[in-house]
């Protein structure tokens, strides 16, 4: 079993990712820590609260301290066009969930989380790198306690989706994810030059759904004004982001990686891109030199993983 | 017939351009600029005197101003570990040549060339872009009046080569290069996507100098110490960038191009990068809106590239 904890901003593709780690039978999530992004870090961390609910999760819910890793950065608006002004496809979440949140802050929720399973734990972070920044920088102490980290974000050799540069989740706190690339944990990155191949498509979710039940029909409803959205990038369907960083964990023979030290570009145009040195690149001296080696998704079998996708959302009686 | 002024800083793949221009039977080289970059413009200069007199070339020379495009710039040094230390593979070019050089700076014999041959006069860079910036800027007429610019620089979605986010070319002179890419005239990129796949072998080159007689061995000679260089990057070639540029002029068909507003980073660890936001990119507004669609070669038709190059090189009594 992995255990996991999911760093995230729900977020419609962060919803399936979800319900996807609950429902997948060789992995154990411990926990959720929420993360601003697709919404306000109220809104993500009610919305955490309301799918724990509607999907029966049992693990606890903390919620992230609402300041990029660099406080000085300036607060762009929500992406309500994607999300909904709910970040959960307007079906019209209540206000608010009457549940349990865990009493510490999401960073202080990874550190403790991790220091009580030395080497077991994997973080899945599809979310803006903050939580995962500010629990390096408070105790650098568990570098050598996680098992591995597993982001959603960036783009290398392919375009950002925010603009030109830059990949959203990495645009929205690049001091966070250069701090999270850099640190010598094993970090595997699954960005837009793979994500951008999983095309889900309206079809796909509905044959989910006839299989799936209850829980597929929450997810399917919530996937529509997001399916909406990308109707001017891809025909009738939705990008699974999120998921693919889930899949990665238990299915990693689905991606072809590149290994090489990781940069992330903090200011002017380039802002929040992410690019990598190759191990194997020639080139000069430069302030990759030294950093560890990560690695980087450039491949993938988007049709396997869009069905292992399908069939752990599909599983019932979980 | 093509017009072309040739502005380069030769460089050992720059000889190799020359030569190609200087002998396709569709090119009519009418000038020379040297810039920086390989060797300081001194050098440069005196090696495109040097080449002129060996190859019997007709085209004036024309020397470039010592100072990047943002005179404040700090400059670093030459890659002599690259071209050598007289920018020719070390074959011993004589401190000077005896032959006239054209009075005006490279920037003014450009826009004064373009002027006397409106529509008529492709720009092929392949150094620094600092002379074609430099003409801009002192004459934005220039825009409407050249036929084409193609240059050879850039890394569009691979790495660069002095270091994992720029290529050399570009990282020498960012500022000129953003100006460059984002006037209002017809601009080809043919960079790193492209040229890293053209790899001359030892073997190759011997076999044109087969071919080829005097003019190909001191090409051969020249090249001797670049191919060493290259030992780490490709097996026992080198690559042929500045060739790639001007096959673009004579055989654009053996190239697929990508189009889309192109800018590049100046500054931060990005420094030189070049980015292009495609045509049908979906993201949102960002600092490439509005501004002309450029074209980037993605693809080569490697082979055939060579092949080219190589009966040109190879073409007596011209
Ligand atoms: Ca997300
Ligand atoms: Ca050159």
């Amino acid at each position: 079993m992995h255990k996991v904890i999911f760093d995230t901003d729900p977020g419609v593709d962060d919803a399936m990712a979800l319900l996807f780690l609950h429902q997948h039978p060789e992995i154990d999530l411990i926990g959720i820590t929420t993360v601003f992004g697709n919404a306000s870090v109220e809104t993500t961390t009610r919305n955490a609260l309301f799918l724990k609910r509607e999907w029966q999760i049992d693990a606890p819910v903390a919620k992230g301290i609402p300041e990029t890793f660099d406080p000085a950065r300036a607060h762009a608006a929500w992406p309500t066009f994607v999300h909904g002004e709910d970040g959960l496809g307007n079906i019209g979440v209540p206000e608010t969930i009457d549940l349990p949140i865990d009493p510490r802050p999401a960073h202080r929720f990874i550190i403790e989380t991790v220091h009580a399973h030395p080497g077991e734990v994997t973080l899945i972070a599809v979310g803006r790198m903050t939580n995962l920044a500010r629990a390096l920088k408070e105790d650098p102490g568990i570098i050598g306690l996680v098992k591995a980290v597993i982001i959603m974000g960036g783009a290398f050799d392919t375009n950002g989706n925010v603009n030109p540069a830059a990949e959203a989740n990495i645009h929205g706190d690049p001091e966070a994810a250069d701090a999270v690339f850099t640190a010598a944990w094993p970090v595997t990155v699954v960005g837009l030059d793979v994500t951008t191949k999983t095309v889900m498509t309206r079809a796909d979710l509905a044959a989910i759904v006839e299989r799936g039940g209850a829980r597929t029909q929450l997810l399917s409803d919530i996937s529509q004004f997001y399916i909406d959205f990308y109707e001017t990038r891809v025909p009738d369907g939705m990008l699974v982001h999120d998921s693919c960083a889930c899949v990665y964990l238990v299915a990693p023979e689905l991606f072809t990686i590149r290994k090489g030290a990781m940069r992330v570009v903090c200011g002017g145009i380039a802002d929040g891109q992410t690019i990598q040195k190759p191990d194997d690149l020639g080139c000069g001296p430069s302030v990759w030199d030294g950093l560890p080696s990560q690695a980087a998704c450039m491949e993938i079998d988007a049709p396997a993983v869009l069905k292992l996708v399908a069939d752990t959302l599909a599983r019932t009686g979980v």
